[in-house]
């Protein structure tokens, strides 16, 4: 408790833009926000006045700055989870909890898990030590034999058909940690030298969507409307509120499949759960993340309760705030740093977008604009879904590349 | 211009609610705000990275605080006028600046400049040192005649009316600095003690308004809807958007002065026209504000632009954003302190109020409840203005004492 204010001390490890938006959240709500920062000039660092840097893969680091905070969570799943158990060993509450993290951490123990719960996704196999050895029915041992390992990916291959997508179990994110394969040969030097691997049919995919929810340690949940996330080269682009695609059937059912996820793995703070809509009109879980997400930053301006205030107010079991849309459409674009050489300069493109779209709101993350780099995302709302998009998706590029070459302006 | 942004350095002096709340839309624009704080306990200096403490009223302190910022704004019109200037000499820039800031900090400047605008206002005159001895014509000395003063204030209260409001020219804020007197008897303890005064005339008030524009360095005006402002005991207790007893003609008349005398003060950021409706359908202004105002705190939610990221595109002279409502009422409730015995605790009351209140959002400023105290506010909106209004109330009167007595609860 903050003597000075009389409410929780929330600590967040991870000083990134989840951490800077989740502070402006924090300051509505009287709390005062405890950053771990790789870095003093972290995005979110540069911003809140309570920083301690460290390393989160410490656990001397974690348990110091875990001192005087009411609650522990987090802007990104990278926290070891030996650690946070050792945490909550040491009376820290951590939010979301070692139990229900360990499947934002392992997509092999998520894919387990889901098919446990009889959630659909795609088929797969585990390609790592002890999926193997578990596959095998052997020790669980890291010497497995490779054979077996490039047995089992052909069967898998012959099964579901080429191409399969491999994917590193723990620790991608942006496309990064994902490749497609047309062949065993073709996956060889992952598999000689990649991180554990799982192997994932390739889906039939028509279109990308996230479930938001968010539940809180009282089991109450709150679902905002399901989106579509548009990607490129495996990274989000633009996601769209509601998703304007989806029977509104599928998206009852993506949000029930996640408020059910939510409980069942006893998630406590904000879940997205990101699904693809394949061409037969199914539904398959492609990943989980357990805290603010980048499908979700469309809530500041889109919703009542922005996904930054509810994963504080689920954090420390407030009760949820109300996820109504503020406007029939909601766009928010991803702004992505440009070439090294963009000009005007970063300030001068800011200025000139803000003249050019008066309601477009624009939300920068303290970062180096470098190539491909999430730095700041840009949100318009309005009644027209081409109308709102376009002006999204012109603003986002003009941020990014300092001219508008190739990007519709609808308005 | 902070080198690791590549954006301008905003400097701050004062670090209470307004700064709090500009630090959450500084965040949003990628802007570094710094703040020169009284104390490293101040609202915003709790939430806030880069906070010098210092004194406002001390030019080498001032001096030492603009260092490295683009622009230096209040949070505050308490500097005083030659620190402002010797500022701007320096090289400084200060925004708005000491000849538009003048007519906040000075009340019966004001009123004249405003005479001379043929801005409409109540009767006045200056009781001041400076004041009588114009009215006298005689030498601007400060051994003025006491008997001068108290014959202007009798003929004053016989052409107008008895009683009379007595103001001090400087200082004064939340019903603080304001008297009403029924005669110079009653005003003699004042006229003796008191701070330099003004003396107006009692106005025959229907209802009050505010007018919230903003300007730019360009000349650029954004004119958000007029508001009503309800008060008590000479503190705003509620704001409503748009006002709701105002005809459109009033409206368009208040929105036009407040444009019009930002334009001729030269003001640049958020300027606030308090105004007095009368009984015979007339408007009188009776303040100005230039910074961020109380009566603006419903655009955090209710407008696509708050006055917060309003006030800091204006100082950096980026274009001014939409000032488009977001939806047709919005009802902003200051919470003042309760008494010192408040149950439950302020964490509990929270916790309470978002229960029973899922779409209200609040704001804490991070301030100790002390009784009267403005320590934080609530915003809700809808369409139906009794129910609006009953949520906002009973919100922020939950908040202040821990009870609901004598609230009516129309939701």
């Amino acid at each position: 408790m903050d003597k000075r204010t009389g409410l929780p001390v929330v600590g967040m490890v991870g000083a990134g833009q989840l951490a800077r938006m989740t502070q402006q959240a924090a300051i509505a709500l009287g709390q005062s926000i405890r950053l771990l920062a790789d870095s003093p000039d972290d995005g979110a660092a540069l911003v809140t006045a309570d920083v301690e840097v460290g390393d989160y893969r410490s656990l001397p680091d974690l348990l110091r700055f875990a001192e005087g905070c009411d609650v522990v969570t987090f802007d990104h799943e990278h926290v070891p989870g030996e650690h946070i158990r050792a945490l909550a060993a040491a009376g820290v509450t951590v939010l979301p909890g070692a139990d229900a993290l360990m499947f934002a951490q392992n997509k092999a123990r998520m894919r387990a898990r889901m098919a446990e719960l009889a959630v659909p996704g795609p088929r797969w196999i585990d390609l790592s030590a002890a999926g193997a050895a578990g596959a095998a029915g052997g020790p669980t041992d890291s010497r497995i034999d490779g054979a077996e390992v490039r047995a089992a990916l052909a069967r898998f291959g012959q099964d579901v058909g080429w191409p399969l997508v491999l994917k590193a179990i723990s620790g991608g994110y942006d496309g990064k940690g994902v490749w497609v394969v047309d062949s065993v040969a073709d996956a060889e030097e992952l598999l000689q030298s990649g991180p554990p691997l799982l192997a994932e049919e390739k889906a039939d995919i028509d279109f990308e969507i996230a479930a938001l929810v968010a539940r809180s340690p009282f089991g109450q949940g709150a679902a905002w409307p399901v989106v579509e996330t548009v990607q490129q080269d495996g990274i989000c682009t633009e996601v769209i509120a509601p998703a304007p695609r989806l029977s509104a059937e599928l998206a009852d059912r993506a949000s029930q499949l996640a408020l059910s996820i939510a409980g069942q793995l006893g998630v406590v703070g904000v879940l997205a759960v990101e699904f693809f809509v394949t061409r037969s009109g199914g539904l398959l879980v492609n990943e989980l993340a357990m805290r603010p997400h980048n499908s979700g930053h469309w809530t500041i301006e889109g919703s009542r309760t922005s996904q930054f205030e509810q994963h504080l107010r689920a954090v420390l079991d407030y009760p949820l705030g109300s996820i109504a849309q503020t406007a029939p459409v909601v766009v928010m674009a991803n702004v992505l740093g440009g070439p090294a050489d963009t000009t005007p300069a970063l300030d001068e493109r800011v200025h000139h977008l803000m003249a050019r779209w008066p309601d477009v709101k624009i939300h920068l993350y303290g970062k180096e604009f470098r190539p491909g780099r999430k730095v700041a995302h840009v949100t318009a709302l309005g009644d027209d879904l081409e109308l709102v998009r376009g002006r999204a998706r012109a603003a986002a590029d003009y941020l990014s590349r300092g001219d508008r070459a190739g990007v519709p302006d609808h308005d």
